[in-house]
């Protein structure tokens, strides 16, 4: 027989899988937020401290080379004209790990005009710390190239 | 009086209503990631076995036209290069049936270039079937045509 | 000692929480729908009877500012040419105020040609009003300009 407190128990559980799934995405968003913001501190923390963000560009190996990246001379020179936008994308998860696939576009600015920059793939690798979601593996790759379809398999 | 029990079966409710937003939005999301993979199977069975997919380019009836596109010669020349964008939309839950209303984009990348390729609203209709939701049939209008508004209409 | 009321009662408040950031985010998406279908008041109802649309081409105050600029001759010549995309977008609730911060996208059709036309980034802050979510200022500045990252800051 199941009690009221079986019940409550029940939903407890599937109100804490919504809440996982609106936190990642919130997640994965904010990290475009920071990244045109040009806040290397905000952009780096949505990863784990050893997290790695292997990107067409090159692979980041923990939260100092995302912050590096974001504080260099190339990125700096974008902010206030980039726009790293996230989505959509499909979030599954398992327990205290959790993967998201979907797309990414950045948009540029230049003399007055803005135009679709790159268009990519991805594949988000997430886990729990302390209550919390983060990142511990981001792949990325752009469209159309070889390797474009990698982040989506097993999808 | 409210009981107990019954303040737990409103909560029931709502969270299933939570439940089905969030299923529909990854359930249309997912279309574009199985068609960009060029998976014919998961990307039909999004659709209902008759399900219907009414998009410019000609009417698809049932499963098995869906799959069949997505293997045709033209959609597979594609594969690699396509990013199927689909939202903003807004759910709409009615019991065992919903509506879905929003855009989609389709970007393509040729010779190295990454452009715009088409841009749609769409309507969705879906169904609850065995406690999950599938697409019994959706609307899928180009931007700047005579119809383009068609799938907008009663939003 | 936790009584099941107690739960049921903090359960509560987790599903109201869920409930108002998928309310907001499908409030935001709406406005883009209804101005794309030319329905002035569906758009100016996602705000508030005072709210404020401050963006690029100037502010709006009040529904009435907005409804006027939905029929005016500009964007009605733009009607079933135009698609205003709506986020991604990270949302923030606090109570009975909310704020979400993120990017939206106008593309435009023109001669059977499908291009991006605005890309802007954008602050809302929100109220609950008799238990339904509203906008009573929207902050929306272009990408590319002086006070682009306004909207993000505090993010």
């Amino acid at each position: 027989m199941t009690t009221l407190a079986d019940t409550v128990e029940a939903l407890t559980r599937r109100v804490q899988a919504l809440e996982d799934e609106l936190a990642i995405h919130r997640l994965i968003v904010s990290y475009g937020l920071a990244v045109d913001a040009g806040d290397a501190e905000a952009a780096s923390e949505t990863f784990d401290v050893d997290g790695v963000y292997d990107v067409a560009v090159g692979t980041m190996r923990g939260r100092g080379a995302v912050a590096a990246m974001v504080r260099g001379a190339k990125h700096q020179s974008m902010v206030g004209r980039c726009a790293h936008q996230i989505g959509p994308a499909v979030v599954d998860v398992h327990g205290d790990t959790a993967t998201a696939v979907g797309y990414s576009r950045v948009y540029l600015a230049t003399d007055g005009t803005v135009g679709l920059y790159r268009v990519s793939t991805n594949r988000w690798h997430l886990e729990r710390r302390a209550g919390r979601w983060i990142v511990v593996r981001r792949i990325t790759r752009l469209l159309g190239r070889e390797d474009t379809l990698m982040p989506l398999a097993g999808s």
